[in-house]
């Protein structure tokens, strides 16, 4: 027998859902790294998962798409992991930024030009830097094989095509790059940096992947359903802050208000979000607001944290 | 009796203050208004109040000084309150900005030109320009009244003398309004705006009273010695979720990573912060970081929330 | 009997107008003061004067408007005359931007804050601001019979419709006023300093009136009808250099490529320019190009100048 | 016998090189090319050349040094002969940026993201892209060949530590070009554009060198000792404006001011320039001011200018 709650979700989704579908038209599925574009325009769907292990789903749950900045999250957990915070937030900062995720201004103009926070490019890219490992290879290995335990999924792997894509067209990345390696912040070869952050933002999951990373973030860095402690609860407490002042890049401050759930979403139209304590949720929309987030995955996040008096705030 | 965690508290605060006092000499007290230069540079003090009524205090609790920033929570909440969301939010955003709190740069470079945030200075001008009220003097009135409602203190008053200093130095206010009307943000008397603004930026309180006052919103808007609800509980919603992504400048992601506590913080040094459902806190310490927060007032917050867990993330 | 080629230009004017008249079309009357959104859209005169007095017109040349930025020209050489070089280069720059003229961004991002140069409308303010007199009414005097003076004609006036409008609508150059107060730029009654701008800007002039004023320009500072020296050479040089480099708003350079002149121009379509020691010249265009210059008016300006090989460099 | 004005010359030069010396205790030799900081800090030289090929010198005028952003003037020039002024100006602008020279601020907020001039290093590395060849090495070979005949000094080489120096220390650079191959200006492989630039910049010459090649532009593209037409006339004039408008970095509104005469400076110290139809002039002086110019040969050649009545304005 499923918890009350639970249940409740089950009955209202699908109604939930239908009324979030709308939102797909006003939506632009992303085109810049040319793989994503094949992505199903109308698609949405959802995936919540308790500690108990019952989830519930609707829509187009089982549709694999890459974790893109998703994976964000992951990467800054692993690099806490390998290096503690202070060698990491020396050379990332913690505040949101107010401009676009791939925006290079404040590299110029704020000194002393490090990342304003872990989850735009220029933050990101720098913390794929700090994963330990001798090669690319190493260090992305580490990353795959972290996420494979945090989804109980061995199956994860990389959609070899959406990386092949963005390693191709990733100028910007390289830009942001190189002007972090002026900087100071990146050191080495700036190929084999990028090589391990494309490829962690190509790693292919559904849904239920997402749902079963964010219910170990739910639950403060245990597997409830192994009970495997994967993540110290202080990494997992950070992670959780980037993810509600930062997460859904400059359209995070909204989020906050009309969701309130720490969440994080990436340009496949994918987006991680928990309740603490209580779900891991997975969601999947491609079509894309012009703050490149879900438009109908915000939207159906937005409904059920109302209905369900969700908020952290 | 008090009940065990205010003990523990009790015990352990002189210590904790004592741990950060040497902070004072590392910060430099606000001097942009010339009458905040003339506040204590090594004072510092804490007042922590809980639904019962019950507080605990330590060092300069006692000091006087003006709400500045701090006072932008609660317009903000009278302007939800007079208004409603939509009206609000069609005026101001949701995003933090990731620049300094009296920056224009946004405001030229980001289309519609509207303030990000209702803690910046931008949007904070604006929000008082929502207050319901006939002349300045009514709007002016009316937010006093709420706030001496808050703070169940009958005797708050302005700091005519900050006000004035504060209106003849407040071009670069000045300067923000006149771009917020060319945009269309505002309109009318800009002088008759600022008034208003520079009012209820020099209403003089102690730790008590901003202890006080959050312990309505770590109520959820009730007070709970008087038993009076005085707010909706979505509009502390939202107060509190700005709070904590741009409560304390552009140091607000480092505040939550490091405290994690809803804040606001003021020139003059103070800080009004809240533990949810638990505590109303008063902070005041006059010597400011290069953010414009107190500088010994974050690092003894910081030790609190640590010591206590009470981060919400 | 005529100067060889003042001749070919009175035959030639009449065909090189009518080729740029198309033009008109692409642009757009400014708005932005509501009562230049009178102004002609099809019109497009000019009125070219050599030493000698003589002169060739055609189009719309005897079309009256406001001088608008062209003013700018003057009042900076008028502060240089009451005040000196090092006085006026204390409080304004002496580079190009590459900002619209209205931009505020440089003064909040560039240190020590003060204006880049005389031609944007933050220096041009402070210029305003430098001019010698107890009162505003005295400096606009000053200013006018400046003017008079230069253009040889006592007629001279305001339009007092388009002051009344730049001042009701002048939002945007209030808040440059007060952050250049803000900066230490300027001090004192802000309104007084903005009276003597808009009244300068809102001079109504001819082409002929533009192109005595810029003959003066042309003969290094001596009016060539009377024999009077009017501007001391140095002045004279400053002016070209920035009319040269920042004398078309964003557009300076380019028109240097394609022009080689030194102009200035105004949002009411006025363009001043010269051929040093032989030509002042006159044109009107209200229609405007994206960069806020005479749409057409470039176009005639570039094709004489290309035929007559008149760029000085 | 020397032309009288020459003869003023040599005997006024020692004077003004000796009261510009200590002009290069106030600047810094460029470090950020580790070889570039090697060159000898108070070094001051300047060679002064006419049509009839007579030359003046004094101090260091034989100091070999690298041209670095002097090249630009002139891959400029062959990129226009190579490409025509449609081609060149489809990729970059005419526009002074007010930024310093190696600043990406523009190219994120200005549409469409192409180099605002080709003085600056976005239009510099795009300009290189331009110069016809099928290799990185043809493309070179021509460029130094086209220096080597302006310079009418066949020995003229690379100096390879510089080049290898700017290679492995030219990240900004390298971001630089990622962005521009994002915003479509580039294609192809960066680091061949890249080798490109970086070798011109790296080509070594004294003062005797530069005095030559701006005699060239001086006589409008004629070398005045052999008659070759080596430059069309309209591409020394788009030259001229380029180095009149952007010249010295952000510091040439107010070169134009004070010295007026076209000029291109290098982070090397060195300063190239002219007085049309009269002079070219090679200056070198490694203490640069804080804008990137050479801080006595400024100083140098705004004393000869007043002295010798040469501002072009």
């Amino acid at each position: 027998m499923m918890s009350p709650e639970i249940e409740t979700i089950r009955q209202q989704l699908p109604g939930w859902l239908e009324a979030s579908l709308p939102c797909v038209g006003r939506g632009k599925v992303a085109s810049y790294i040319p793989e994503l574009s094949k992505a199903p325009h109308d698609a949405l769907g959802i995936t919540l998962m308790n500690p108990q292990g019952e989830s519930v789903t609707a829509g187009d749950c089982g549709l694999r798409f890459t974790m893109q900045s998703i994976s964000k999250v992951f990467t800054l957990i692993l690099a806490l992991m390998d290096n503690g915070e202070d060698a990491v937030f020396s050379k990332v900062g913690m505040e949101p930024t107010g401009d676009n995720f791939n925006s290079m201004l404040k590299l110029e103009l704020v000194r002393p030009g490090i990342p304003f926070n872990p989850m735009i490019n220029a933050g990101a890219i720098t913390v794929s830097s700090l994963i330990r490992g001798e090669s690319p290879n190493e260090k992305s290995d580490r990353i795959l094989q972290f996420l494979k335990e945090l989804a109980g999924n061995t199956d994860l792997e990389y959609d070899l095509g959406v990386y092949r894509s963005e390693s191709d067209t990733g100028n910007l990345n390289r830009s942001i790059a190189f002007f972090l390696k002026e900087n100071g912040v990146l050191s080495g070869d700036i190929e084999k940096v990028l090589e391990v952050y494309f490829l962690h933002c190509s790693i292919a999951v559904d849904c239920a992947d997402l749902a079963r990373m964010a219910l170990v973030l739910a639950c403060n860095g245990s597997d409830p359903l192994t009970g495997k402690a994967l993540i110290p609860r202080r990494y997992v407490q950070i992670a959780k802050t980037f993810m509600t002042t930062c997460g859904m890049y400059n359209a995070s401050g909204e989020f906050a208000i009309q969701v309130g759930l720490p969440a994080k979403s990436g340009v496949s139209g994918g987006i991680l979000t928990f309740v603490p304590g209580r779900y891991g949720i997975g969601v999947v929309g491609p079509a894309l607001n012009n703050k490149g987030n879900s438009y109908a995955g915000v939207h159906l996040l937005q409904s059920i944290s109302r209905e369900m008096d969700w908020s952290i705030f």
